[in-house]
């Protein structure tokens, strides 16, 4: 009988050339593909895992989904979770192990992503958030931060933020949260969600509205990069260490499989990095 | 003309064996030692660094506190500041640079500290806090946990509570505070002060409560436990990098010396690691 599952994960995408597994001559340490190692040696079958989003680098995720299809392996929910995690290396661990649908695609079925950027504007730099947030030396004028934002919210062609080497076809896209806050910890903090986002366009954003902070760029200004769609308009593309992928969404109809699920009670997907 | 400075400083205690310099055959990598070769290379001087806590390997900072006397240099605070920061490693920053008044002595002058110790709770490590927090599986009751913690506040011999190793003649300490709460990240919190502590007395504090928290301990015993001065009968020494020093406190006449304070406005000592 086979089985597809929702995984959640965190990981600390410091020690990874990001999700994707790649081919090429040098081998590379991707979350994929320490997650299919570690699937195949717990279950015994070979495993295709496919990821909701496909993060670069060095970008973090409290609440990444990815889906699998196992064909004989009969271990309960909570079981996989656990020897997954026994099997995991330290900076990647397994929050949840769901039941999905048959067919259920973590990439393809998703609905919306949220990802959050951390921003430390401070003289100081931090030893214990080394590597997790972007430190900016300089102040940042939060409010004005928040006023250029309002201008991306809706859909849009998003072409002005947007790498050069994206692939996908269509640059539109639907943006329906995005805000800037002072986070308790007296961090920057930006939450934005969509229905999905362009090659690198959350840490263009958020270069252009540290730019905006930084009085370089008028918050009006922002409206006018939107509509130009040229990305040399918008600010540099910030820090890939400051990211998270917080959260995936999906109708409930994918998800709700024949055999419940093993997230914790304490599993907190929308939790602070 | 001599400056006598009070430094404050994060670090992370995982690439530290502990604060203090150590003599031996084996050089060892410590947060005085590193901050020493740093004020040396920064000032020309020689320059012997006092530090108000001796954190053990492991622990971190938020808010450690060490004084010095510079001798000739007339670098400005500020620039104190900024220059040890890029030449310190990146696992410790110094967060301010302060004017002391002659003759203050980080630890002698120091009249209550205050210690921070993170534990999560859950059946899932996190990838992200590794190496921050104290992982344990099993279910804690916080509330049971508060009672214990509650016979421990005030005046006491903590004999019971401190390494057998631990080398201070008086066993008698008086802590002020002492709670336990859940954090807004999903953590349990314990947060402690007093007058001062005894070798690993924080971690054994912790380590009698989550064994509390487990239904081992009745809170009430915590009270026998304290009146019966013998370590065995308290709980084990909770790991270091759960643990960490957050504050120190002065009398305000030790401070306020002759050149203001390098402190940024986001410096915050009492923020959350």
């Amino acid at each position: 009988m086979t089985r597809t599952l929702k995984l959640t994960l965190e990981y600390d995408g410091a020690g990874f050339e990001g999700w994707q597994v790649q081919r090429g001559a040098r081998p590379r340490r991707t979350v994929q593909g320490v997650l299919v190692e570690a699937l195949e040696r717990l279950t015994g079958e070979r495993v295709a895992v496919e990821g909701a989003g496909r993060t670069d680098a060095g970008v973090h995720a409290l609440g990444q989904v990815a889906s699998l299809v196992l064909e004989r392996c009969t271990i309960p929910l909570d079981g996989v979770r656990d020897g997954l995690n026994a099997l995991l290396p330290e900076d990647v661990v397994v929050r949840a192990v769901e039941a999905a649908a048959d067919g259920f695609h973590a990439r393809k079925d998703a609905t919306a992503k949220r990802y959050r950027y951390l921003i430390l504007g401070s003289p100081v730099r931090s030893a214990l958030r080394r590597g997790r947030v972007w430190h900016r030396r300089g102040p940042l004028d939060r409010e004005a931060m928040a006023r250029g934002a309002a201008f991306l919210l809706g859909t849009h062609d998003f072409s002005a933020f947007r790498a050069a080497a994206g692939a996908a076809r269509r640059p539109v896209r639907t943006v329906t949260t995005l805000t800037v806050e002072d986070d308790p910890d007296g961090l920057v903090r930006i939450e934005v969600e969509g229905n999905g986002f362009l090659m690198h366009m959350v840490r263009i954003i958020v270069g252009t509205l540290v730019e905006v902070g930084r009085g370089r760029i008028p918050p009006e200004r922002v409206r006018e990069i939107l509509a130009g769609h040229d990305r040399r308009a918008a600010g540099p593309t910030a820090p890939a260490h400051g990211l998270y992928l917080v959260a995936v969404r999906y109708e409930a109809a994918c998800l709700g499989g024949r055999a419940g699920t093993s997230a914790p009670a304490s599993a907190r997907p929308e939790g602070r990095p």
